[in-house]
C-alpha cells in the first residue's frame, strides 16, 4: 500500500458548469477515501509560463499591470498562458518574453513548477530565469497594457520581504532568483 | 495624474455565472485605458490563511493533502478559508492551525500578503508565522484527510529550491519564514 492511499480521491462524474475564454468550470463528484460522496469544483487552466529576465548588471525586467479582480496596479514578472496544453512550455516562455517585453535571451534556466491554488485549479506555472538579454520591439495586442521597468534583484527580493511584492509567481520567482543566481 | 492611470479598467457590468461552494465566477464588462470595452472572468474568493508553524528545535509542521485539482499528493502549509469575509485573519490563522493540527502558538508573526493568481480571482492570502508551540488534539472534518508531518526548516527551503515543493503559498511562506528568522 502506498503511504497515500489513505488520501486518495476518485472521480465517479465530471460536469461542465461554465466553457468561457479564460475560465473553464467544472462540478465533479468524487469517492473520498472513507467510501462517502463529495463534491468538487474547479477551474480548468491550459497552463503558464512565468520568466525572471536578468540583465548583466543585476537587474530585472518587471511589469506594472492592472489586475481587475484585485482592482489594483500591481508588480509581476512576464508571464502568460500556453496556446495549447501540449505546446513546450520553454517555446512559450520565448514567445511569452519576446511579446510583452520585446526580449529575447541567450540563456534559459528552468526554476520548476508553481502551482497558484492546488485546492480549485489544475494551473500550472513553469518559471524561468533568463540571462543574456538582447532587447527589441513590444509586441502587445492592441488590448493589452502594461508599463515595463528594470528594478535591481535585491530591490524585489526586499520588496518579497517586505509585503510590498504581493503576486505569487512573483514572489516565488525573485526568491528562487536570487537563491540560484 | 497617476502614474498608472494609462493601465486601469472601469466595472461597467457584471453578470453572476455560477454560485458554487467554493467558487463565485463572474463575467464582467469593463472599459479599457483606450475606451474600448472588455469582458473579464473572475473568481470572488471569500479569502484565506495560511500558517508556518515552527517548533522550538526548528522544525515546520507541514501536511500531505490529497489536492483533487492535481490529482496528486502535495506538501503544504496549514491553511484555510475565512468564514466570512470580514473575518479578522489572525483569528481565522488561528482556527484552522487548531482544527487542522491540534497546535495553539504562543506568538504569531504576519508576514504578509500572497494573491494566487491575480489575473483571474481576488483570492487573498495572509501568511503568519507561529512559534511558542503547544500540541493538542486535531479537530477535522469528518470528511477532512490528511497527514501531518514536521520536517526541519532547512529540508524544506532545500525542497522549495529543488522544485519538490509546488504549492505556491508554500513556496512563498518556507522562504520567507527562512529569512525572517
Amino acid at each position: 500500500m502506498n503511504q497515500f492511499d489513505n488520501l486518495k480521491e476518485v472521480q465517479i462524474a465530471s460536469e461542465e458548469i461554465y466553457d468561457g475564454v479564460i475560465l473553464h468550470v467544472c462540478k465533479d463528484t468524487v469517492t473520498l477515501p472513507n467510501g462517502k460522496t463529495a463534491r468538487r469544483e474547479l477551474i480548468r487552466h491550459v497552463g503558464a509560463v512565468g520568466i525572471v529576465p536578468l540583465t548583466d548588471d543585476g537587474k530585472v525586467i518587471v511589469e506594472r499591470q492592472y489586475r481587475y479582480p484585485l482592482d489594483m496596479v500591481i508588480t509581476e514578472i512576464p508571464a502568460g498562458k500556453l496556446d495549447s496544453k501540449n505546446e513546450d512550455r520553454l517555446e512559450a516562455a520565448k514567445r511569452e518574453l519576446r511579446e510583452e517585453t520585446g526580449i529575447t535571451a541567450d540563456e534559459w534556466i528552468e526554476m520548476g513548477v508553481y502551482y497558484p491554488a492546488a485546492a480549485y485549479t489544475d494551473e500550472k506555472i513553469t518559471l524561468y530565469l533568463a540571462k543574456g538579454l538582447h532587447f527589441g520591439e513590444q509586441q502587445l495586442d492592441e488590448d493589452e497594457f502594461l508599463n515595463i521597468e528594470a528594478v535591481p534583484l535585491e530591490t524585489l527580493v526586499e520588496e518579497v520581504l517586505s509585503g510590498k511584492i504581493t503576486d505569487g509567481k512573483t514572489q516565488v520567482a525573485i526568491l528562487k532568483a536570487d537563491k540560484i543566481i
